[in-house]
């Protein structure tokens, strides 16, 4: 294992909020994308770069792209914004192996909609509420050092119904003090790349500095490595083993089953 | 149960090879779609009505979908005509509700590509193949009547890998002459619509006059039939149980979990 | 549809708690099966019996679990007295395609456990938690008629880490306000059968009251109705394409792929 | 990486053909346990043992279990002979964390169908087919090496459809020549454990020695170590909120929602 070349993670942040609203800049002084691979950086086995949708291309050129295993995503009120290339070469991206993780409010970023299929809407509500997330799947990767709960001491309110396709892996549902329930951590494959979707980190609360937060999300990057990478075909194939000569029999129309 | 409403289906075609190709029009002399109208208006529980790609709006405006509970779907040669818009509308009436039936190379349909989230590419060879289909979910509502496996004596090959998701539940699988095996019927859950794929249907062969397939896509109508209709909303809630007045402790920036 | 011969329905009740303890007699004075019992008669495509453990065989001798479609269980105490044998038959005819619907505390019946194959624990709390249960399924045919969610004004709490394998369908998480989650409504399909777990109804709260767990449970006694009777089989089969007559290369033993 | 003690790997063999039939005596001189055993040793990171059905306890009394993070299962005349408790005590393991790989006609090995609940009954034919096994899933760990498909010059033939549960993940599809199709690859998680099952493995064919098959169980040995070791337990838990006081409203016993 020692010849593992380092995980190349990207973190995407819109870095918006951090600029405009002055109570943002003081918890984010740099962006919430910095405050992220911040304490990515000191994991020897990951290499981290940043971007952000007011660079060329929203920050991510296809070479930039192609350079990185896992896609890490923050994004809110500026989804439009994002081009449809980009969002369509990200998407083939993670069709071909890279990882993606989208947090918080990424469950509307137009690159997770186009993965899942389905209106991602749920619930919301900017408060006051305490959110603890129960780890349902202590055995999963991503849930490793975790314990059997965390608490966010305030949090914005996700609840169901959440429009997602059924995970294929449910790891974390959070109860909230105003009395909602929510699917807060979740994975799907979609092609060769793993998508792990994460729902604590509204801009206005310090949740990126939350211990434990770290710790998922460090953990779903190594999860979210890619192992293969197959880009899309849709091959023309010739026979395995001898085809019949003349199915002559079958191709009269409308009398072929009858 | 008596005063159940018929179930509203529209069946749309391509409807070019069958014009431009003799060999087809000969086994399709009124369209893919018509044939397979066809099978589907005896059923008394059903109002069948066809729709194709060169009616205006690709024949599917706003108010015939409204009206659909179940689409079924053909194409093959012209996916890329279907305008965008039409795309999103029927994807919004999948996921509010209404049940989508992709026939054959309804795979690489925009609207079932939109839903799956994936390339869904495949292996494919015109052939002379013989297609076996196992039922492999005998107790499912679409395999009813349908026995063991049935066979189709020449189809076109499709073969894995199929850039699928993960199904929520795998009907069918296919072995065919040439040595591939494929994911032959399939369902997921899109929102609150229910979609199947189901995988026989070259247009040069005369597969959906075949007694299985015809019986396969009438129960699938009928497995396919909404249960709700419910739009897209992201709502902002209001709390259902008392918040704590002042988190302010929360708020301070870097120091929060510190 | 008007020929569909009744939906045969068994209420199974542990029916002890009801006999010992006051506080339960108060409650259901017939015992909690009678009191299922006594709202699912009304339907008119239902045909319902009841059983109790303390019956000859458990009260489910081979016949009587042959004419069942559905069978409804509630068991808390005495779990290890419903013999082996009395399982193993239950569980065949599930694995053939008759539903199961079990209840509460039947999350540890041997019947249950057996089909799950996992330790099916949980976190509990007798206590005075209102529960508040999240559909999270609304399109689906058990969730029908309930609205978003629904109250408890006080139940048992059961908590996660809950010891199921991945439902195929999760349709319910309830919120407790001493601050835990639960996946409370989920289906698996086992063999031809269908199963539901639904958590309401420890047996000092007048739970089977309630008009939504009444719906829940009337609902699910529909959606487990058999499609199919399959016996159990693994038989040797001919073959249905020709077969090479000499693999004799490929028996040789340890040079076969060297 | 480099400190992670070597994976503890249990090989357990029925041993009764290869003693009992000289055709496959000649094939596995020394039992299939060791020739499984004797691909596996090679690889620095694991310790491997073997166990067999007529040592002491089955061969798995609780020390070795309890020292076992991966234990690989060929079973096929005598799964009746292993005993209950020893049947127990493995489940116990998986569920707690240990992997768990079954061969071939461990489909059939009690402890197997203890895990997955079902009938796990599948069509079969001790025959000369060929088997063409096609990877689903080629971004899985398991599959890593394996090509888009690969061959087994003669194998017995298992068929659809097989009487287990929905996989977590299915990788791997078989063609037969005879024309049968088997979900011959599968994943589930049972508890915190994870358990994969690989047909191949006929005892009258070299099929052990086959390079592809030796790599998908030795790259199944890895992805199936245990990342946790969760005894079971059902706990009694406080509450971590306020709770209300006094719900003596909510048990007047049927008027509560009347």
């Amino acid at each position: 294992m020692s010849t593992l070349q380092p995980i190349r993670v990207t973190v995407w942040g819109e870095f918006r909020h951090e600029k405009n609203n002055p109570e943002v800049t003081a918890i984010y002084p740099d962006g919430i994308h910095e405050a992220i691979a911040a304490f990515l950086r000191p994991n020897a086995d990951f290499s981290v770069r940043t971007a952000w949708l007011d660079q060329a291309e929203n920050g991510l050129p296809q070479d930039l792209l192609d350079q990185t295993d896992v896609l890490v995503w923050w994004g809110h009120m500026a989804h439009r914004e994002v081009s449809d290339e980009v969002v369509a070469r990200a998407k083939s991206r993670v069709l071909e192996g890279m990882g993606l993780i989208a947090l918080h409010s990424g469950h509307y970023a137009k690159i997770f909609k186009a993965l899942m299929g389905t209106t991602c809407s749920l619930k919301w509500r900017e408060s006051t509420d305490k959110e603890r997330l129960w780890n349902i799947a202590p055995a999963h990767p991503i849930t490793q050092g975790i314990g059997e709960y965390f608490e966010i001491p305030a949090e914005e309110m996700y609840g169901e119904p959440f429009g997602i396709p059924t995970p294929d892996e449910l790891l974390f549902i959070s109860w909230f003090t105003g009395g909602e329930v929510f699917r807060s951590g979740a994975t799907w494959q979609r092609g060769h790349g793993r998508v792990f979707y994460f729902r604590p980190g509204h801009e206005t609360y310090p949740t990126y500095y939350h211990p434990q937060v770290q710790q998922v999300i460090t953990n779903a990057v190594r999860w979210a490595r890619p192992t293969v990478c197959i880009p899309d075909a849709c091959p023309n194939a010739a026979a395995l083993e001898p085809l019949p000569e003349d199915p002559a029999a079958a191709v009269r129309p409308t009398q072929g089953f009858r």
